[in-house]
C-alpha cells in the first residue's frame, strides 16, 4: 500500500497558492490571517473527502478525526502556517502527507484499531503571538501568555482562556504521535540520504551579550591606546565558532546580529550588543559556551542576559525503530539525526512518551525562504514512511492492548 | 610677554555658556543655529576690544583683522561650531586664544610688522551641510555641493554662491598659518607632554565592505556545511586589526559599525556590511588595507566601495620648527605629532606653503563628548606657545620681506 505521489503534489502545490506572494516571493499565510483561514478551509475539504471529521479547537488547532475500533489514539500532523515569504513545505508537507495516508486508507478499505487524529496545530512560526502557541495549549504546557503576547493574541479576538480550552482531554488514550517535516538543514542532502529518523530536538540557549570598551575618535586614538568594543566581539565571535565546534560537534553556534554604539564611521565603538545563540543535544555544551564568554572577559566589560532557555527534546526509541523499519522495508536509505529547528512535535514530545519525528531532504538545506525546496519524490518518500509507520504503530499498540 | 591666562579661562567658560545642554550633557552650537550666531557676537565683541576690524564674509567665516606695518599677512584660527554634546574646547580654544593673543599685543603696544587675520571658520564640524565648508570656501577648494547638501545648506538662506564669494583674493599675501587645537586622542595626556608639534594630518580611506555568505536557518544548519558571513567578517576585523599595527604602527584601523543580514536571532547571516576606516600618513599602507580585504576572500564573496578617500597633508617644517622652539623658550616639553582627526589648517596647508598646527593634551583623549576635557595651564600654554609663534613668525618672513 502506497500513498498517491500525484495527489499529495498536486495538493502541495494547491496549498501553497494561498497566499503566495504576488511576486513571486514565496507564501505568505501567517496564523490568524485571511490566507490562513483559506489554507484551513482547503486541509478540511481534503479531511472530509478522507472520512474524518474536523473541528476547529479554540486556539486555530485543525482536528481531524477517524474513528478505529479502539478508543487509543495515534496523533499525526504538522502546521500549515508560514514564515514571511516561505517555501511551500515547511508544516504544510506532513499535515498533507498525514491526510493522504488517512485518503489511501479509506480508499483501500482498510480500518486501523486506532482513532487516527491529524492536525493542523496553530501559529507554529511564532509570526503573528509566539511559536507553538497551538501545540503548547493542546498539551497544556502553554497557560499563559506575557502582557505583550496576549495583547498580540488579542488582535485577533483570542485570549488565555481559549488556550486553556483548547488542552487536551484525550492525551492518556493517544498512544503515539508522529510528524513528517522537511528537514530545514543540509545534512540528508549532503551525504545523499532519503529519510532522517529523527532521534531528538536541540536544546536553545540564547544569551544576549553586551561586550563594553571605550568610545573615542576614530582618527586621534592610536590603535595602542584604543579598547575598541567591535574588535573584542570579532575576537569572541572567531573563537566561538572554533570552540562549539571542539566541544561538541554536532552543537551550532551563530551570532546572526550585532549592533556596535555609537555606530559612526569615526568612532570607536564603545559598546557591542550581539546575540550568541547555541544549540545541542547537549546541554552542558550549551552552558559551556556562556562560561568562555564570561571567562574570556573581565566582570565589568561584559553583560549576559539569558533571553531564551528551552532544552532539548529526546525522541522515543520506539518511533525512531519503526520509522528505520519502514524506511528499509520501503528500500529507502536512512540517518539518525537531530533536528535543530523547534518543531510542535517537541511540545508533544513532552506529554506523549512514544513521540518521534521523520524527515526528508531540503535541497541545499533552504528553507524560511522561496528557494525552500524538497523533491516530489522525497515528499511521497516521506509520506510512504509516515504511512507505514502509522500501520506498524497500530498494530504495535493493538497488540498490546488487546491481549 | 605671556598671554593672560584668567582672561582667556574665563572667555572660554562663557563661550562654553552659549548653547548649553540644559541637562548639563555639554555644548550644542550648531553652524548657522542661533546659538552660533549668539557666539559670533561674543567673539565679535572681543575682537573689536582686541583693535581689530571685523567682518562675516557670505559662508559665515568670522574674521578680524589688525592691521600691521606691512599688507602681508598672517592668519591664525580655528572654529566655534561644535558637534551635538561637545565639549568646550574643540575649536574654541583655537580661536580665543588668538584673539587672547592680539588683546596681549594691544595691551602691550607692540605692533607688528604682518596684518593679522584670526578666524572663527564656518562649520568645521559637518553637522548641518559639510565639514569643513567654511575653510573650504576660503581657499577655493570647495566650489560646489552634492544636491544634498545645496538642500541642507540652502535652509540657512545660503548656497554655492555664497560659497564663490567667499573665496580668499589674498592668498599670496599670505606669509603663514597657525591653528592651535586641542589634540582629541590620548598620546600627549599619556605621555605627560605638554605640546604637540603637529607635522601633518592623517589621510582617511573609507572601504564600505560587504561580504557575502550564505543565509540559513542557525538550527538546523551544521557547522561544517555553513557559510556564515557573520564568521567571515568577525575573522577580517581581527586580522585588519593586527595588519594594521604591523605594516604601520602609526596609522589606524576602525570597523565603528557592522550590518548583519537578516539579523535575526535564528537565521545564519548571508550578508555583513561595514566600514573599514583606516587613516595614516602613508597612503601606500591604507591602499594596503583594501588589497588585504580583496586577497582574503573570491571575488563573489566581497565587495568594497571607496567611500572616502581624503589624502594626507604635511605641514610645513618652518612651522613646526618656530612650534618647537617657542616651545623650547617657554620650558615646555613637546613632541611631533599627527592629527588622526581633520581641522580647517588642512583646507589652509593646500594653499599655504607655511601652515601648522598645535596640540595640547586632551584629559585622557577624550573629544566630541561633555566630558572632554584640557587643563587650564595646557590651555594657557598653548596659547603662550601661539603668541611666541606669531612674533616668530613675524620676524621670520618680515626680515625677508623688508630686505
Amino acid at each position: 500500500m502506497k500513498i498517491n505521489a500525484d495527489r499529495l503534489r498536486n495538493n502541495l502545490e494547491s496549498l501553497g497558492k494561498i497566499g503566495a506572494d504576488p511576486d513571486g516571493r514565496g507564501v505568505n499565510r501567517f496564523a490568524y490571517s485571511e490566507e490562513n483561514d483559506e489554507g484551513v478551509a482547503f486541509v478540511t475539504k481534503l479531511m472530509e473527502a478522507a472520512g474524518m471529521t474536523v473541528e476547529l479547537d479554540p486556539i486555530g488547532n485543525l482536528i481531524g478525526t477517524k474513528k478505529g475500533r479502539s478508543d487509543r489514539i495515534l496523533l499525526l500532523g504538522s502546521h500549515i502556517d508560514t514564515v514571511p515569504h516561505a517555501g511551500i513545505f515547511d508544516g504544510c508537507l506532513g499535515v498533507l502527507a498525514a491526510v493522504e495516508a488517512m485518503t489511501v486508507l479509506k480508499e483501500e478499505g482498510v480500518e486501523l484499531d486506532h482513532t487516527v487524529k491529524v492536525v493542523a496545530w496553530a501559529e507554529e512560526e511564532g509570526n503573528e503571538v509566539v511559536g507553538l502557541i497551538g501545540s503548547g495549549s493542546f498539551t497544556g504546557e502553554m497557560t499563559d501568555l506575557s502582557e505583550l503576547n496576549k495583547q498580540k493574541l488579542a488582535k485577533f479576538g483570542l485570549g488565555v482562556p481559549d488556550m486553556l480550552a483548547s488542552r487536551c482531554t484525550y492525551l492518556d488514550k493517544i498512544d503515539a504521535s508522529l510528524e513528517l517535516h522537511i528537514e530545514q538543514g543540509g545534512v540528508l542532502d549532503t551525504e545523499g540520504v532519503s529519510i532522517g529518523v529523527v532521534s531528538g530536538i536541540f536544546g536553545n540557549h540564547r544569551y544576549l551579550t553586551t561586550i563594553y570598551g571605550e568610545s573615542n575618535h576614530a582618527g586621534s586614538t592610536p590603535m595602542r591606546l584604543r579598547d575598541d568594543a567591535m574588535v573584542k566581539a570579532a575576537h569572541l565571535i572567531c573563537e566561538l565558532d572554533e570552540y562549539a565546534r571542539k566541544i561538541d560537534p554536532q552543537m551550532v553556534y551563530t551570532t546572526g546580529w550585532l549592533n556596535a554604539k555609537p555606530g559612526a564611521n569615526n568612532i570607536i565603538a564603545g559598546e557591542v550588543t550581539m546575540m550568541v545563540e547555541c544549540r545541542g543535544m547537549n546541554r552542558e555544551c550549551l552552558w559551556a559556551i556562556k562560561d568562555y564568554i564570561n571567562n574570556k572577559f573581565e566582570k565589568d566589560e561584559v553583560h549576559i542576559e539569558d533571553t531564551f532557555i528551552h532544552p532539548e527534546v529526546h525522541f522515543s526509541k520506539l518511533c525512531s525503530e519503526i520509522i528505520a523499519e519502514s524506511a528499509e522495508e520501503l528500500g529507502l536509505s536512512h540517518l539518525e539525526i537531530c533536528s535543530g529547528a523547534g518543531h510542535d512535535s517537541e511540545c508533544l514530545a513532552h506529554v506523549i512518551e512514544n513521540s518521534g519525528m521523520i524527515f526528508v531532504p531540503s535541497v541545499g538545506g533552504k528553507s524560511h525562504c522561496p528557494e525552500e525546496w524538497t523533491e516530489w519524490k522525497d515528499c511521497a518518500n516521506g509520506a510512504n514512511v509516515l504511512l507505514k509507520s502509522l500501520l506498524k504503530l497500530d498494530k504495535k499498540f493493538s497488540s498490546i492492548d488487546s491481549i
